[in-house]
């Protein structure tokens, strides 16, 4: 039967700092790669192995997808990198931490932002220097100024039933190494979450979730991998 | 301009021991390790930059690539991994040193192996511990009970026309991270070095070679990128 295991990259620089990060392109902690060996030695001892891999093209989630596979010894399944997978895009929020941006826009805005499911942060201003326009590997892609939570569904959805969903429909098992958000648009979606509450899922980083489907990609059950 | 990158992977376990090890899966040594990530610098320093990725599905192989790219900060370069790619199956070679397999087959022959383009090692022995027939990243592929120079051009180069030539004839610099015998495949393809040369055409680990090639992908200029 096809499984789905998702995967929110290890602990990063700026999770750390508390920093929004978004498309900005980080590395992984010491910690964040210790999760990543954790969630691939964990997947390995259950049983659970992947026959094919899909990540985003940021660094923080392709390292955690290298280094949970090197932990199972199956660096060798065909992997597929697609920027659809990538973060929530933050928009002018990119780089702020916490403190800042309560300064810069009060709490209040804060709280309406990191609470809405279609309200988009302010958008990257010109000249920021978290501006990717240069970056090689967003070439001939429009790049967003800023994305709601529904802005990220919206492009993160297609790609699952396109590119994702065939592997699942042959019985595969298929792991996905994203982002806090873009694995939040696949949960809502299996899980048939609603917009109110989908913003307040939380999603651990390094903690493989597993989603065993039926042959019609139904869900029949949705838990955390370290639970069983 | 199409750019080839060859790049045979770093030290490995089993190149340090000095045995045949062919299709039998080792991890590169902390040197082979140091190795791909100054590689990945070299390219990155003279500009050099993949635009896509090629590899096997043997582990040392890998590890280079993502190494090399991790050095580069070009994780995200989309990478294909084929066992066409792999190295040269060694038979009932697998496994043994230099001074095992001379023991074992006497210097004269071993040096005809070592030394003959077409002439296949002895093949693996039904029960041997490198029979690969339940890894399952070999399910429904023929594996080889041993292999000559010739007959690993012979699966390398139809790979080379069918995968990696139509990335170069749309002008990209393509990066194959792979194995002493795979890239002597491509090497004499694309130098035309006779079948009598070719077996003595050392190719060093770690050391970028590069191959410009012309819009009819002709040999314009090969060279090691460390003489640049």
């Amino acid at each position: 039967m096809p499984t789905l295991i998702l995967l929110r990259h290890g602990q990063s620089q700026w999770n750390l700092e508390n920093r929004f990060t978004g498309w900005w392109d980080v590395t992984v902690t010491e910690q964040g790669a210790a999760e990543a060996r954790a969630a691939g030695a964990l997947m390995l001892g259950k049983g659970v192995l992947p026959d094919v891999a899909f990540t985003s093209v940021q660094t923080r989630a392709i390292q955690t997808l290298h280094l949970a596979l090197e932990a199972m010894g199956r660096l060798w399944v065909p992997e597929t990198k697609d920027w659809r997978l990538n973060e929530r895009h933050y928009g002018g929020l990119t780089g702020l931490d916490k403190a800042e941006t309560a300064a810069k826009h009060g709490a209040e805005q804060v709280k309406i932002w990191r609470r809405s499911f279609d309200t988009p942060p302010p958008a990257l201003a010109a000249g920021s220097p978290y501006d990717l326009a240069a970056d090689p590997r967003y070439a001939g892609i429009a790049i967003p100024h800023a994305e709601s939570l529904k802005d990220t569904i919206a492009r993160v959805l297609p790609y699952f039933q396109s590119a994702i969903e065939p592997a699942l429909r042959l019985g595969q098992t298929v792991l996905v190494a994203a982002h806090g958000n873009s694995l939040r648009a696949l949960e809502k979606h299996l899980s048939g979450i609603s917009d109110d509450d989908i913003v307040n899922l939380e999603i651990p980083t390094g903690q493989p979730i597993i989603y065993d489907l039926d042959s019609q990609l139904g869900l029949n059950d949705r838990y955390f991998l370290a639970d069983r």
